[in-house]
C-alpha cells in the first residue's frame, strides 16, 4: 500500500493559511517528497511523519515556490538523525539551484545527490517503486512524475507442495528463480498466480496539460494535479502562465482513466477553491479539493474503485 | 516615532505555531527588517504591513534560521511593486549567502546591495535613522544592532520673530544654517531650544552577552533580545551554543538601562516561555515575552517610561 499526505496546496506565494504545494508519499516505510517550497518543513512537522525516513525528493521545477524550503528541510532531516543518503531529482538546472541553496546547508550528516532528469527517464527507487518522467510546459524546464508500485504475483503454496518443492526453496520461486522439485525443474510460473495490477499515482504541477499526458498517466489510481485557476474563464491566464484550470485538470484525469483526482497549487487569488469544485466534478466526479493535511491510502485491490480511501486530515485551513 | 512588529520568536527551527525570530520596524514610512528565516514572508503577510516600503534588511548572522526566507521575501517585495533599491546588511559571509540564495531570485525589479559590516561600523539610513554595530559571539561572525533616531531641537518661532527673521528663512535655521535678521547674523542656536534626547532600540540575538554590550546599548528605549533558554539551569547550554538565558537577557537590559525588554528566539524545547518570565522580571521588571504579532510604538517624550506603549497583536500562538 501507499500512504499520501498533502502538505500544502498554494501556488506562487505561501499564505498565512495555505502552505505551498507539496506532497509526501510513504511506501513500505520509505518517504518520497514532491516539491519543497518555503514552509514545507513546518507543514511536515504539523503532519508528524518521520523525517528520518525521507530518501527521495522530486522537484517539478526550480521556481522558488517549489524549492525554497530545501535548505531548511535538509537541516530538519539532519535533526531527525538521518545518516542515509538523500536523492534530489529535478529538471535541468536543479543541480545549480541546490548548490546555491546549500550555501546555508553546507554540512549535513548524509550525502545529498542531485539527479537531473529529462523526458522519458525512469528511476528505480526502493521497494520496487519506480518513477517515470515527462516534460511539462511552463516556460522553464519542468517535469511531471508517475510512480508505479508493481504487485507481486500470488505464490500458491498448495501447488509448490504438490510439486514436491522444499519449503526453504519457495523464496527462490517467489523471486522468479527456477528450482528442482520431486519430478525435476519447476519454473516460477508453475507456482505463481496470474499477473496482478500494481498501484500507480502521479504528481503533475506547473505545466499545461500536454497531448501526451493521458497515455503517460493512463490508469493511475491517484492523480495529484495542479488547478491553479478554479474558474474556466481564467483559461487565458492558465495558457499564458503555463498552468491549468480545474476543468482542464479534471479533463486530464478523465482522459487518463484516473481513479481519483486531488487538486492543488491554487492561485493566491483563488481564496475559496471549494466554490469552483463543480467545474471539476462536472467533468470528473472523483475530484477532491486538496488542503494541507489531506491523507489517503492506496491499497492493492482488484476493485479499482476501492483502492483510494480518503481518511483523515491533521488540520484545516 | 518608531513602530515595531515582532514577526516571530522561534530559534533554530520554524514550528507550526512559532515563526522564526524576525522584527520589522517602521520609521517615517520606511521599513527595516531584522533577520529573515524560513516563513518570514508568511508572518509578514499576517501582520499586514506594506512590503513595498521595505528598504533595509539587517541580518544578525548567516545561519539558515535567520536567512533562508530571503529569496521568498525578495519575490514578495517584487510582487508588492517595489522599484527602489533594497540594502541587505550583515556580517562577513553575507554576500556569499545572498548570492547563493538568489539562485532562485535572480531577476528582481529593484537593486539588491549587500553590505558586510564589522564591529564598530555605523550606517546612516533614511530619515535620520542610523545603525551602529557590535560583534557578537556565536561561533561564526554575528552582529548586534543599535538604531538611533535623533530628535530635532524645538524651533521657537517667537524668538525668530523677535529677531526679525522672515518666515521663509526659518527653515534654514531649523536645519542648522545661519541667516541674517533685522540686527545682523542669527545663529541657529539662538532660535532652537535645548538638546532633546532621541529614540533608540536594539536587536540582539544569537550571541553571548559580551562585556562591551551594556555601554553600546546604553539607554535604548526598547531592547529586543534573544532568550533562547528560559531556565537559568540551561546556562551551560547557552554558553556552549552562543546564546543567552532569560536571566542573562534581563541582566543585559538592566545593565544597559533599557526602557523595556522583549524576549525572542526561543529554543524549540522551550514550549512555554511565559512560565519562565519570572526569571527575567526578577532582574528586569519591564520584560515582555515576545510573540508573533506583538507591536509597540516608541514616541518622543521627555518621560522615558512613557515612551514604550504596548499596543496590539495580530495573532496569538
Amino acid at each position: 500500500m501507499i500512504d499520501f499526505l498533502l502538505l500544502g496546496t498554494g501556488g506562487m506565494v505561501p499564505l498565512p493559511h495555505r502552505w505551498l504545494s507539496s506532497l509526501v508519499v510513504r511506501c513500505r516505510g520509505d518517504l518520497t517528497l514532491f516539491d519543497c517550497g518555503e514552509g514545507t518543513q513546518i507543514a511536515w512537522r504539523a503532519g508528524g511523519w518521520n523525517l528520518r525516513r525521507l530518501s527521495s525528493i522530486f522537484l517539478s521545477h526550480t521556481h522558488a515556490d517549489h524549492v525554497a524550503g530545501l535548505p531548511g528541510l535538509l537541516h530538519a532531516i539532519a535533526n531527525a538523525d538521518r545518516a542515509e543518503p538523500v536523492d534530489i531529482y529535478g529538471p535541468a538546472g536543479t543541480a545549480e539551484v541546490v548548490a546555491g541553496l546549500r550555501t546555508i546547508a553546507p554540512d549535513l550528516p548524509f550525502t545529498v545527490t542531485v539527479i537531473e532528469l529529462v523526458d522519458g527517464d525512469r528511476v528505480d527507487l526502493t521497494h520496487g517503486l519506480s518513477a517515470s518522467v515527462r516534460a511539462g510546459e511552463h516556460g522553464l524546464p519542468s517535469l511531471i512524475y508517475r510512480l508505479d508500485l508493481p504487485r507481486a504475483r500470488r505464490f500458491a503454496p498448495e501447488w509448490a507442495r504438490e510439486l514436491g518443492i522444499p519449503v526453504d526453496r519457495w523464496h527462490d520461486l517467489q523471486e522468479g528463480r527456477s528450482v528442482t522439485g520431486a519430478a525435476g525443474p519447476v519454473l516460477p510460473g508453475e507456482v505463481l498466480g496470474p499477473h496482478r495490477s500494481g498501484l500507480a499515482f502521479a504528481y503533475v504541477t506547473d505545466t499545461r496539460p500536454l497531448a501526451d499526458f493521458p497515455s503517460f498517466l493512463a490508469g493511475v489510481d491517484l492523480l495529484v494535479c495542479e488547478g491553479t485557476y478554479g474558474d474556466s474563464t481564467d483559461l487565458p491566464k492558465a495558457i499564458a502562465r503555463g498552468h491549468m484550470t480545474f476543468a482542464e485538470a479534471a479533463s486530464l484525469a478523465r482522459a487518463s482513466s484516473a481513479g481519483a483526482l486531488w487538486l492543488t497549487h491554487f492561485s493566491p487569488a483563488l481564496t475559496d477553491p471549494d466554490a469552483c469544485l463543480p467545474q471539476a466534478t462536472a467533468v470528473f466526479p472523483a475530484t477532491t479539493i486538496g488542503h494541507a493535511g489531506l491523507t489517503t491510502t492506496l491499497n492493492f485491490s482488484d476493485d479499482k474503485r476501492a483502492r483510494v480511501a480518503e481518511t483523515a486530515t491533521f488540520r484545516d485551513s
